[in-house]
């Protein structure tokens, strides 16, 4: 048994969507996981349960693929009674007007070294979208009160900016409370996390990805840094297989 | 439009469990929803959305089959993302030694006076379960900090007692504040609500049976009363027709 007392993070991106699926840009467009989506957030919930990381609560985005990730984790680890808060800041990035588009056909329209900025420089967002595209969240009632703070795209920087302020009110007090704390979001609001956590530098950051599903254990120390560095997998053999079949993927990857 | 601020609230009992086809008294015991639960809870949200009634928040129990349907319901909607607070004071009677037993064998060993006794008066409670008994909740970790207020057996004055509190402290100021509030709850938690709401003696309660899944709609005056008393179903034929089982079965009611 340790002596001092652990401080358990554990962070989990939610399972494959009906979007990812399809290869089409998602961001703040509300789809909901596949069955395979809803297959890997009960795995994770397992995971979970084998190793006794119990969550004492979990926090979510406004998304319904990290909610019922959520939902289904938890409800597999016997955990689905416990207190739950959301936030938009935990949202994934918005991806702008390239939201609802074709992966590919956006790649072929605007080029590589185009298409590859918008997705994974740090700092420069996909053009704005309009308000009344179809896959605008303008006018959505869970973001009635964001007033300015509503994004119409956002690059990593955006969400690490707005990601961060959730992080320290929200989520410190529940780790410096001894809880055991679950974080079910998304790719890049989890990369955002995990960059303050790990210390990456904004151009190390675009070679990190966060498998779906598989519970990310961070164990901190008494200033929150990770006591080991990049955390650990609940599941390293498959969360490998994920990363290699990214790098394999190239531009399909993310 | 109306002129005064509406106060809403809408009650949602589970859908059918596991053990509600099984003929198990349940209880406290944490049984999941069967296929047909699930069915029930998804047109409970269906409902919902065709009235445009959206929740703002919502409240449930800490057990799997009122979190399930709150979770399903809400998903229908599309207020998967509204603000969730649970407590145990929304929980099922407590069925004490009854827990996991059949109903039809305990109306055989008792006789049924005995049985409709447990399962109806409003002041006497079933015989207390052991600690140790399979189906006690002692040890379970989501009541650990309930100490003495913990149950061992409730009848439904216990039952109004242990959520009353809840109600005045954490409901009533969501309606005050003008929010639409759904509370996914249970046959006995409901009935204790709505003993509250309408007024209803202690004897006649006995006679008022919450349908599953159909949401339940009360407006409420300023004082908290409703405007119309009983509430209205939003499916008053399928509330209807189940009263109409209900009391066609007779003794395998409730």
């Amino acid at each position: 048994m340790p002596t001092t007392p652990r401080t358990t993070l554990v962070l989990l991106r939610h399972g494959e969507s009906e979007w990812n699926a399809k290869n089409l840009f998602t961001g703040w467009v509300d789809v909901p996981l596949s069955a395979k989506g809803e297959a890997e957030a009960r795995r994770g919930g397992e995971l979970l349960k084998g190793e006794g990381l119990l969550p004492d609560l979990v926090h979510t985005s406004l998304l319904r693929r990290a909610i019922t990730t959520a939902n289904l984790a938890l409800d597999a680890a016997d955990r689905h009674w416990v207190p739950v808060t959301r936030s938009w800041r935990l949202n994934e990035r918005h991806y702008g007007a390239l939201q609802g588009k074709d992966k590919a056909q956006t790649l072929e329209t605007y080029g590589e070294e185009q298409f590859m900025l918008w997705r994974r420089s740090y700092s420069t967002p996909p053009p704005a979208i309009e308000a009344d595209d179809e896959f605008s969240q303008a006018g959505d009632p869970r973001y009635a009160d964001l007033g300015e703070a509503m994004p119409a795209t956002e690059c990593l920087q955006d969400v690490v900016a707005r990601m961060l302020p959730y992080w320290e009110d929200a989520v410190v007090p529940d780790l410096r409370a001894g809880r055991t704390v679950l974080v079910a979001a998304h790719g890049n609001s989890l990369r955002a996390l995990v960059k303050h956590l790990d210390g990456i530098s904004d151009d190390d950051i675009a070679g990190l990805n966060i498998p779906t599903g598989i519970p990310l254990l961070y164990e901190l120390d008494e200033d929150l840094r990770p006591t080991t560095p990049g955390g650990r997998y609940l599941d390293p053999d498959a969360a490998a297989a994920a990363a290699a079949a990214v790098a394999a993927q190239g531009r399909r990857s993310g």
